[in-house]
């Protein structure tokens, strides 16, 4: 963190980030005890508590249809939970407001169930929210609590570093695609879906270990994601194609060309982005310790933007969108 | 606060107090950082931290047709405060979320504008929130966060303790009441409604001045309300129909008789309720320093439940409902 006062966090393009950008500049001067505030992953607190908050709109981003209820708040929850991974906080509680459908469809002891299951699998709990009727459809809005004695933040990258990511991408955009074509998604993709695992264990350990100059979840897509970091970080990424991890559920429904890009594009994959200084970090410990494979995918240079090379060598500067991002359902 | 270890505190009755001692059984352990768990205004960590969070839906909890869109963003923030003022909490600031109907009719700058007044107001800022698109209602979720050295429960009002509100009670129910008979309310009923004022000033002097037992907000209406305090205090709360103060705005619309159920059972009034040894409030105080009435209008003694005491000196029992709560708008 850099010196006194709270931090601001430039964000990389897109409509929806022109609107944070404006709350930004609207929200005014931040109190003293704000560490870090609008624009990375979550706000930091003196004392070291990290809060986020997500939004779960059925039609937006899930379809009743899709997912059971216990699912529904399983991944609402997890999803927030990520914002703490990707700050390196070890998760304390969350705060959940939902407005239900007035026709009694939603079992709410579901969804809470599924919600109390995704905090209690990171050591959180429940500490308040809020219920209410909906006039439509159903919402769930998750905000959670976690603590670092080390917040990361996503402008620490410098020309020279690695990029790296968790897991494997697209899998959670095949699901989608396969529902919205009225079929059902592999059970691979289904799961990646419907129950993303926060890598809450894996990011405070990288941040233990001092591995991390700057740190994120994935939720836009690679691509879009790796623009706020280089934003925020002003540096220029450049992703290499042929290394980018692509769920195989992704290239079964896809086929391999399209699959890269719903890893790149497609978003809701949940894992982790980060740059390390180079040969520091070591993808064997981390798949014998928590059964996670890191994927080294890129470099920082000097300049801007994100940028994809092929196995060719040629070097396309990547421009947000060119996938359907399923955030577009409504 | 009581020893070591969380603080659980006891609600009173009603269905949607039944789903939140559900959501508490099922919520599981508290971490050890969180002093205050589920139950009370808000949650209490480590460091003095308050959080809360409050949901307003459309036509649930309010109607686009009676506000400006920056009212309803004022007012998402003002009603989420109040829960601040109820711990005897200083706001430090805000996580907003919003789901915007898809048609553009709701202006977002404007909403949040709204937001932000309501937040300055009291010294605090916006720190992060999530935008997304609803494929129905307008859905404001206002999560609070704030802090006290000393934060006050409902769970300390003793017998022998006078009950005392803030401000009057009943002008918003007589605002609702007005818009759905399809009728303009008075300026002052709407304005009761559309910009609560939170009591935060006054509460945090009347905690600086240890004035206060317990202390809660008024959002269920008084007699509601009070329940919960005397479920939180295991005692018996016996308010004075004479002394309650019911809004003008109220009479005129409502009657005198009606109005005072509205002041009991209408909810929406972001006064406090709060008890305190006898003979230890200065309402002239509180009159000179913030312009705000403060009406003694009960006592606590041994025993259960709410009860209203007449002129005439008979009293009984008050159950909860007895007059068409605008949450019930959907």
């Amino acid at each position: 963190m850099d010196g006194p006062g709270p931090t601001t966090v430039q964000l990389g393009p897109g409509a929806e980030f022109d609107r944070i950008r404006r709350a930004i500049a609207m929200g005014g001067a931040l109190p003293t005890s704000v560490r870090v505030g609008p624009g990375d992953d979550a706000a930091v607190l003196e004392g070291g508590w990290v809060l986020s908050t997500d939004l779960s709109v059925e039609d937006v981003h899930f379809r009743r249809a899709w997912l059971s209820d216990r699912e529904i708040g399983y991944r609402a929850a997890a999803t927030a939970l990520s914002d703490l991974a990707a700050m390196g906080a070890s998760p304390v509680g969350a705060f959940v407001s939902v407005a239900l459908p007035p026709d009694g469809s939603v079992n709410w002891d579901e969804l809470q169930a599924g919600v109390v299951e995704a905090l209690a699998s990171v050591g959180a709990a429940v500490l308040g929210g809020d219920l209410a009727k909906s006039p439509g459809p159903l919402f769930v809005d998750v905000t959670v609590l976690g603590r670092t004695a080390w917040p990361v933040l996503r402008n620490g990258a410098e020309a020279g570093d690695e990029v790296w990511v968790t897991g494997c991408l697209g899998a959670s955009a095949a699901a989608v695609r396969a529902w919205t074509e009225g079929n059902e998604p592999s059970a691979a993709a289904r799961l990646a879906f419907a129950r993303p695992i926060p890598r809450i264990a894996a990011a405070c350990c990288l941040v233990e270990h001092k591995l991390v100059d700057a740190l994120m979840d994935l939720s836009d897509g690679l691509a879009g994601d790796a623009a706020h970091m280089a934003a925020a970080s002003e540096v220029k990424i450049v992703l290499q194609a042929g290394a980018i991890p692509v769920a195989q559920a992704a290239v079964d429904l896809f086929g391999q060309s399209e699959a890269l890009q719903a890893a790149l594009h497609g978003g809701e994959d949940y894992e982790l982005l980060f740059v390390s200084g180079p040969g520091r970090v070591d993808p064997a410990y981390f798949m014998k310790r928590f059964n996670l494979e890191l994927t080294h995918v890129g470099r920082v240079e000097l300049g801007d933007g994100v940028w994809l090379e092929q196995p060719s060598g040629s070097v396309e500067r990547l421009e947000r969108g060119g996938f359907d991002h399923f955030g577009d359902l409504a």
